[in-house]
């Protein structure tokens, strides 16, 4: 029996004892996903088995659902007792996930300075540099020594859970630089804290999206970066474990939109709610499909010329289909990685248009010499090997040139790949076959 | 005019004078997206532009192809003048991508000290831990007080770039704990180190795979984690800016292989090297697009008798395809986080089944009565229907499936998703619905 196993055999059994004692123990990261592939009735009931030490950090650390499940339970003087123990940005998540009228209740009964702060957070956008940055930070004046620094750094120190970087502000709180721990760790006592200070540095304002703001961690390897207001005053900072989770939810955002599906919850909840969340989708691409059903009905007097028109229709389909996926998904990544230049959109469509081609006569070449053998009717080969070279250099546009509209019109560019693009591409490309097929075939046999 | 057009054109002309001002002014990796972005026959004339300071950060910056082509012109002295200033991991990096006589030509240079690290570095796997970590880190002996330990930590301090977590080492040099800063900044001159050092802590092993390293980052929001050899005795560091890299990098892989493509370097190269790529995969699809041409033949007597069947080919198809995108993508990115457990195997795939089938439900229902209400026929409603309900199931299930098996045998599951499961489903969804409408029809018409 494994780990996973005995603790499932322990929760069945309602083990409390066993429970608590292999709890204490664990890292709260452990015990958050212990509780996320706990069944939905047994969450509240392990997470009341927790210390008062341990139970914020879990809460911190389980998903989404889990945390909704419980957070339904807690009343709200254990809640605010939780509240208060977590650093402001994980207070600030757990909050905004509350009823208002029980938010109100857990606000009231914090502190007069944590409910200010936490009402700030409140304000800003879930998906902004506001939205994920703590208010903890250490900061000292811009007029002080290395000595009295030091000072007002050990009276900041409890409040912050790792120090990474002191922020230096000047008499109207705006942030001037920052002073590495290294440089003050080995300079003298006096020297001014202005003469050591690095005043080169990156700030990342309140309004700033989640995406940029992991794109810049990433590109100058940053572990903490400042967050100020429009004054240039400081507000907060953002630290890299909080980007690393951005990362996470935005790859997974990406990758579920361009399967037409949605977020974080598909793999907790019932097959029901699932369906539930994918099926529009499918609806929209179902319709697209019977477009195409329409287009060959459209055609079927060509069709009933030459049946063997109809063998070739999957294999356009799909590789118009796989061509789409990849231009659409090099595309997607490219806009959120950065590494697109969007100022160098012509050329990135024309060298798409390229690839596409080149693929195409690979593909159109081989189809048609296939169909050839096997038919023996060359006018055939000829209209499923242009067939397909179009359906492969149309889709390959459609692949680049979707994304680039999504985003001018401000959609997300992940949901243009995936089934929309297939749908697009299925009814462009059969159009293209028979149309084809009519204006050739249908001008040799009449 | 913009800031990447002035660049561009102040390239074209050669303006050496500007470059070399607005580089000095510049980020390492500001000036390593210039160089990406910029012509091939450019990048190694803009290199040599930079001065003493910036180069190496740059070239540790740049991607893969650009550092291909810089280095190819870079003599072994000036390399080895590079190598020296760059951390271990970041020299080992390039070191590795050079070939074999130049890269002894520039270890010979190397000091003494150097070669044997980076040496022993370029021994690890490109995707592991050891492939991934640097060998710079401070540490301190257990031994010791904390006035002592700061002399220590001073005497190593410059060769670090930045102080994380000081480690403590026992006299054989295994890892026995880490002394966090704040403790050291904060505790009496005297304190025995032993008495303040965090004796927990997580260690990764040289052989870990980067993905499992990249998951415990951001599982425990670690900043650090360090590295030891079988024997317990600490080996180097992994930094979390360079966990950021490793979670783009497989992120990005896992992206482009279900895209049924590879790696980073697609958005650089010309048309024909990406091409090239890509062809091997649409090929194999192509013949697998041929299985289900000789699907329909197969069944021509079948279609010659009711002409409509033809038309609902590409709708059943296209819903296959999505179905089995979704679950592989749920399926896949799940397996990279470790979200999904893998010893609940059978109860993942019972629970993509109902969903499946829930959803097969719904849209078979949909597709049978426009089938119904297009053509008066209820027979071939009833086979559409039939059809499109068992395509969905089953391509759910593939979807979950084939990850599964591919992960079994030690294939990367990303490779499963998109193009392979899309071909697969085709074949599978085509032969459902022939069967069922030769069953069905032929035995009403015979």
């Amino acid at each position: 029996m494994n780990r996973t196993e005995e603790i499932e055999k322990r929760i069945s059994k309602k083990d409390k004892r066993w429970l608590t004692k292999f709890f204490s123990r664990s890292h709260p990261a452990d015990i958050a996903t212990v509780l996320d592939r706990a069944d939905d009735s047994d969450k509240t009931w392990l997470f009341s088995l927790l210390g008062k030490e341990q139970a914020p950090d879990v809460l911190a650390e389980v998903e989404e659902e889990t945390a909704r499940r419980i957070l339904e339970e807690l009343d709200a003087k254990r809640l605010s007792g939780i509240i208060a123990e977590l650093e402001s940005d994980e207070a600030a998540d757990i909050i905004g996930g509350l009823p208002p009228a029980k938010r109100e209740e857990v606000l009231q009964r914090a502190s007069p300075q944590q409910r200010t702060e936490l009402r700030q957070l409140l304000r800003y956008g879930e998906e902004t540099a506001g939205g994920i940055m703590a208010t903890e930070y250490v900061a000292v004046s811009d007029e002080v020594t290395a000595d009295e620094a030091i000072e007002q750094i050990r009276a900041q120190a409890d409040e912050v859970e790792e120090i990474y970087n002191v922020y230096v502000l000047d008499k109207n709180g705006r942030l001037v630089g920052h002073l590495p721990l290294k440089k003050l760790f080995l300079c003298e006592g006096n020297t001014k804290v202005s003469k050591i200070m690095d005043p080169e540095m990156v700030k990342i304002t309140t309004d700033m999206d989640q995406e940029e703001v992991a794109n810049i961690f990433s590109k100058y390897d940053f572990v903490a970066v400042p967050v100020v207001d429009r004054r240039g005053q400081l507000v907060g900072r953002i630290t890299v474990d909080d980007v690393l989770d951005v990362m996470e939810e935005e790859f997974t955002e990406d990758i579920y939109k361009m399967a037409g599906s949605d977020g974080e919850e598909l793999l907790r909840s019932s097959p029901f709610r699932v369906a539930r969340i994918r099926l529009p989708w499918l609806i929209i691409c179902l319709f697209g499909g019977m477009i195409s059903a329409s287009v060959i009905s459209f055609f079927s007097g060509t069709l009933q010329q030459v049946i063997a028109l109809v063998a070739f229709i999957p294999v356009i389909m799909a590789m118009g289909g796989n061509i789409g996926i990849q231009s659409s998904t090099i595309t997607v990544r490219g806009i959120a990685t950065g590494r697109i230049d969007l100022s160098h959109r012509r050329r990135l469509l024309l060298r798409e248009i390229g690839i596409g081609a080149l693929m195409g006569i690979a593909c159109g070449t081989i189809v048609g010499l296939l169909a050839a053998l096997s038919y023996a009717e060359y006018t055939l080969a000829l209209v499923v090997g242009t067939a397909m070279f179009s359906a492969i250099t149309v889709s390959a546009t459609i692949g680049v040139l979707m994304p680039l509209i999504f985003r001018y019109l401000k959609i997300d560019p992940a949901v243009a790949a995936g089934p929309f693009i297939t749908t697009i591409n299925d009814i462009v490309g059969l159009g293209i076959y028979f149309l084809l097929a009519t204006l050739m075939l249908g001008w040799l046999t009449s």
